[in-house]
């Protein structure tokens, strides 16, 4: 059994679940993202990959519809009691035994959350439910339901979001031992990677960004490693990654002399970075942080290579992405609370020069100022 | 520019799936899985977390339309010179913005062919999708047409398969040199996937699979570590992974003395791998192989320890799976053709002695007997 938090823990998680479906009248939520199920029940899988139903009706009572390959990871990892496997009988049939299910668990026209804005329910098998559920029950979306309530962390999770800092300072430090002229982001890419499993780390949810050269100025991952020349520039946005709770960090670090634009643009990543912490804080909304993010580089003349989004919250998140909800732009009402983890990213990408300078780092938030987790150097670092 | 294929690789991958397309009277694509793009254009990113379509219309013509974060990704990484940038206006603006690129190419009234099936279109973008669509051209299902054109590698894609095996083997050596009684999973992890990167090669589409003892029966990645036992189990499911083409390979390894049930169980996985590779030639199908694999485990008496699958195609895929079309499993009518890059697993979990055995490899198929991708030992390991 790995069962990373307590039974009451899952308890009080359940416990508010249940609290928001009342005041959304709902009698079962229908839960596809492993984000969710994680969260409730500890079920720890990327069998998410083919089709898998969490249901948690209103009184508390859970089954889990999923693949043979699965049962046994369920029982490993989850609180979960009540699993069904499904068997391939052809294209919709995994859909129609759970319709069995939700007959059984004597949800016949009820009033069902579903969760459809997840990879969790591809585009195809959404249409075989609304087409096999549709006239069962009513079916209402709440996919924002679970994601609210992630937001905020218990000090349960916060232990683990501490460890997840810990090793994405690791991997930073693993990555400037490496970083010189000459050296190969294959092997930067394996430092930073192994000083989190080392670590007792997690694969992130997805890969770490690691770009050199013009590719400095991407931010995602792609194929193809090359080397760093003797006076280069690397952009790296990695997490530290422990149960699955993620710590997100960016850099962009030189070889050789780094350039005057490498230098002013720093300068105004941290200006930026310094502005968007100071409205990291409870009566701001993710739009207030967006604008500050905006104002700063828009004065300084560089609106045309920011982005229109500097971050996003963090948690225990699955593939295809480590970006959680809600997400720092323009006019984002949703307002910050005290413990939610929040990622803010700097990223300049000067294409008439071929400058890249990123700058970004994880805060906890706090009823006052945040808490950066984050112990390293926001300096300019060059490496020769 | 990191482009991994000739242009003339992509001119035929394009005929092939033109001459598809025609069979099926489409007069376009709209393509959400990123191995499509990926297979078709280079296009390299994990955006498709987000909302993104690439179009391809009879005439050969393409336009993509994604998030400003992969505007110099799908120029870095492709050959799509038509890009255009969908922005946040609301929920719906995405397919609405999909819905004006699709006008401006003279798609209104088409027939269009649509990848439903694909982590690349979340139910919910997909529901928007039909809402937005179904009256403004015939949209029909297509999920299959690229994924069986990817099946059948060419030479420029089994250059980077060899690659990929050669690093799954490089792993599997890594991971034998850190297994013995005391080591901890997390050092076992770290230089398996650091062998990869070191070598140049790519994160996996789904995390490794590392579980010992009573966890030595599961089969999909979770977090948390332990220390190997005097004498314990370890089961380890990875690939070697090089411009994102997969190679997998699996064991069951040994702390101290072997049970008899473990050489019990190694001795029919053996067996089971022999009969199963016999099979994957072309005039059989897949469902064949799956029988051979389900025939010698069941004169065994071993019917309730294996899976009701054993293995899949293998190709370029990103997360959450690295399982491709088509599969093992019973009665799949799927033929068997030359240049398939084949992954089979034996898997045997027997929950009554807690004991796991898997042995899995990946095979090339060719005009008659397939060619084994790893020069690893089948044998039984035991470290001490």
């Amino acid at each position: 059994m790995a069962l990373h938090f307590s039974r009451d823990e899952f308890a009080a998680r359940e416990a508010r679940t249940l609290e928001a479906m009342k005041a959304r009248k709902l009698d079962a939520m229908l839960i596809f993202a492993q984000e969710s199920s994680y969260w409730l029940t500890g079920y720890d899988t990327f069998g998410f990959c083919f089709f898998q139903c969490l249901v948690l009706k209103s009184d508390g009572r859970k089954a889990l519809l999923t693949r043979s390959a699965d049962l046994r990871q369920a029982r490993h990892t989850s609180i979960i009691e009540d699993i069904r496997i499904w068997v391939d009988r052809g294209e919709a049939s995994p859909i129609v035994q759970l319709k069995d299910m939700l007959f059984d668990l004597e949800l016949l026209g009820c009033r069902l959350g579903v969760e459809y804005d997840t990879h969790g329910l591809t585009a195809r098998n959404g249409r075989l439910f609304d087409d096999n559920l549709s006239t069962f029950a009513d079916l209402v979306d709440a996919s924002d339901l679970i994601p609210a309530l992630r937001a905020v962390k218990s000090p349960a999770e916060i232990v683990y979001v501490r460890e997840a800092a810990r090793l994405a300072d690791l991997a930073y430090e693993a990555a400037l031992a490496e970083i010189r002229p000459g050296a190969d982001e294959g092997r930067i890419l394996s430092a930073m990677q192994g000083a989190i499993f080392d670590g007792g780390g997690d694969y992130p949810a997805n890969e770490f960004i690691i770009g050199s050269g013009a590719d400095a100025l991407l931010c995602r991952y792609k194929a193809g490693r090359r080397a760093l020349s003797e006076r280069d520039q690397i952009t790296l946005e990695w997490a530290g990654v422990y149960r699955h709770y993620h710590v997100a960090m960016m850099r962009t670090v030189c070889t050789g002399e780094p350039t005057d634009r490498h230098r002013e643009l720093h300068e105004a990543a941290v200006a930026a970075l310094a502005a968007v912490e100071a409205e990291l804080r409870p009566g701001r909304t993710f739009g207030d942080v967006f604008d500050a993010h905006a104002r700063v580089f828009d004065e300084r003349g560089l609106f045309e290579h920011r982005l229109n989004a500097c971050g996003y919250s963090l948690g225990a998140r699955f593939t295809p992405s480590w970006m959680d909800m809600p997400m720092f732009y323009r006019g984002n009402p949703a307002p910050i609370l005290p413990n939610m983890v929040l990622f803010t990213h700097m990223i300049l990408m000067d294409s008439a020069t071929n400058t890249a300078m990123c700058l970004g780092r994880t805060c906890l938030t706090t009823e006052a100022d945040p808490e950066p987790l984050s112990v390293a150097s926001l300096d300019l670092i060059s490496r020769t």
